[in-house]
């Protein structure tokens, strides 16, 4: 029996219902509404760095169970050109998706990962370098492709996703990067606060704009790991008038044991009428964890990324469930395994393929190998995260939740 | 009015029907029969050089036109293997295509290309290096993977491909490089003539085991580009009890001119009751002379291979008509060109994307972009040969040619 407990949104094209919550855990299901359609939550998030979900067509990524996914700022703003989407008529005009699309500030990519000259591996894998420098404005940073110059301030980030025409944005934090003094990270966390209040201030200006649809803006927690730090950050920018709010810092570097921590400091100050979303952080045996910790989205390369590498997750839904089993297709013992990755999966790519036939693909470094993997990895993501909404509606989540911290220990 | 005039066939599940010809040039219309459907021709016929069509889905491969394509016996030999394919079923069960493919003998690739050590571009326009030496029996060859060595003879070509179970096979040939004396292009067409008869005999042999659908044996003409021995060839092949005729040796380096002036011999020799395909010849400005001359089917890769290097086909039937106008879409001045590749055009890609996100997407090196450039190139190809057959149907081919060749000078 599903139950409207708390809703946000001011009437406006964007809000999120909490419908019924897990009684053991946080977990909870709901909807988030917006200008191009509905999210069940909690949902998978994965992620369309340059204006594509790698090897998807929008139909495909449709067809696998996605209903949102990720695209970075600072990519679109290098690649195209922020101007350039803006004049195709915003992302889902330009990469012909109507459904809703989420944008980060850009901070994560132009600041975060480091302070001076850095080495940080792209999606690929490869390692890059570059240069940012910071100021009480913004921050300096330098393309990864030309090594030109460029400019984000809290302002611009704004403006930019704004053009992007994305239905949920998130404000410019100052992403605190893994492994800094307490006293760095509070200084990083103050910065990110002030960048907040500005994020919000240029949001509501560009909102008051007539002729477009209400675009949502997510306030980002930060404090790094450190408990009274993620608790004054978590206080400090609920208090503040975002649609929503994301938890930044996580995926740099910690240990899954200090996510965990972070999770169980920060969550129980989180008003439960706005939506949550955990940034970059999303792997297969982190799902369970997320949802218990009460989080409604969540974006992850990681299904995207394995599945370029021929790594396919298998075992979903089966009673010996292990949610982190992974096969390697370009294993030569494939070469003539005639069954489906997954046995049972409705996938395209299970319906469709044997594990020979994609083994051979990968073997020979065709391009289909990269699709048909991909389809599977999110497609079973998401069946994982459908299965759980499920058992969170029919008051299962605890069991199974159970069921999945005793088959990992 | 589509008139009966000849048919070939013997009640198996191979046949061809040639319908009505064009009255000024020996185009015609007709359609193959296979166990896997019909081919209406004339037709294109991509390339599925590893037993996919590059980038491609057989959903997608059908969406754009296709009925029938290649597969490389030689490339299935290395990799897979012949024994992996078998044992998936064959081609259409290990690559879940279950329209027609016809595949080759393998000589073009161990073979043709050179006697010695020679150098030759693959599919991907790099260059590799091979060895091969002819016997009587056969040829040995070293694989392009690994540098072992193999043997490909006549006999085991025909148990490849019966193998790999396609529904049109082509007899193994010494295929003639281009460039040698005339002695020496005898002595290769002789051998070819030798390998013909023992391919047919083998052939026959396999077919006559039970329990499997009449797979079509093509004998493929050789004779360089020596005018006599062209003749001889046509003359010797076509007394044979094949299902079909290839023309070979066309695509080994002869200019465009030497291609015509050879289908100018051996066009008016052959049987109008039998299929002909012209093999590796097909490229956009050859299309009309091809069917003008007679051909039903033809392969060519440049289709898919420019559309990986993000060079589209444009213009097909406007008014101001070029079959060989093609743009670059990796060009700066597509940057912000909102409108489809071709105004107009009904493929996925054009009812779907602007140049400007696919000249992105190739800017970014995103895989979707070589998908897309390949979805609207077979399109636009199967297009242009679709609106030639209906052409000839109502007799407005002579004329359609005419405007053509008048075009072009």
């Amino acid at each position: 029996m599903i139950e409207l407990v708390s809703m946000s949104g001011k009437g406006s094209n964007f809000r999120f219902k909490k419908l019924n919550g897990d009684i053991v855990t946080q977990a909870r299901i709901g909807v988030i509404h917006t200008p191009h359609g509905d999210i069940e939550t909690p949902a998978f998030v994965p992620v369309g760095t340059q204006a594509t979900v790698k090897t998807l067509t929008p139909e495909e990524i449709a067809s696998v169970g996605t209903r949102l996914f990720f695209v970075n700022t600072y990519h679109m703003y290098l690649r195209p050109g922020i101007a350039v989407v803006k004049a195709a008529g915003g992302l889902h005009s330009f990469m012909g998706w109507d459904g809703p699309i989420i944008t980060d500030s850009g901070g994560f990519q132009v600041f975060s990962l480091g302070r001076r000259k850095f080495v940080r591996k792209n999606e690929d894998g490869k390692e890059e370098t570059s240069l940012v420098s910071i100021s009480e404005d913004g921050v300096e940073f330098q393309s990864h492709w030309d090594g030109s110059k460029h400019l984000f301030t809290p302002e611009r980030s704004m403006q930019y996703q704004w053009n992007l025409g994305s239905d949920i944005h998130i404000a410019f934090d100052d992403c605190t990067p893994y492994g800094v003094s307490k006293k760095d990270a509070e200084a990083s966390m103050e910065r990110t606060h002030r960048w907040a209040e500005r994020s919000l201030r240029e949001h509501k200006k560009l909102s008051s704009l007539k002729g477009k649809p209400y675009q949502a803006l997510y306030g980002s927690i930060q404090g790094s790991v450190f408990e009274d730090l993620r608790i004054k950050s978590t206080k400090y920018i609920t208090s503040l008038d975002f649609d929503g709010i994301a938890i930044g810092g996580v995926a740099v570097g910690e240990s899954k044991v200090e996510m965990k921590k972070v999770l169980d400091w920060v969550t129980p100050l989180l008003p439960s009428d706005k939506p949550r979303h955990l940034l970059g952080v999303g792997e297969l045996d982190d799902i369970y964890e997320l949802i218990a910790a009460g989080m409604d989205t969540f974006d992850c390369v990681q299904p995207t990324r394995l599945a370029r590498m021929g790594i396919v997750y298998v075992h979903s839904g089966s009673k010996n469930q292990n949610p982190n089993c992974v096969i390697d297709l370009t294993k030569a013992q494939f070469g003539e395994d005639f069954t489906p990755i997954e046995k049972g999966c409705t996938c395209y790519t299970c319906t469709h393929f044997t594990r020979a036939y994609i083994h051979h693909l990968f073997h020979v470094r065709e391009l289909l190998a990269y699709r048909l993997a991909t389809i599977h990895n999110i497609f079973y993501v998401n069946r994982l995260v459908f299965l759980i909404r499920e058992s969170i509606k029919d008051g299962s989540f605890g069991k199974r939740y159970a069921s999945f911290i005793k088959g990992r220990s």
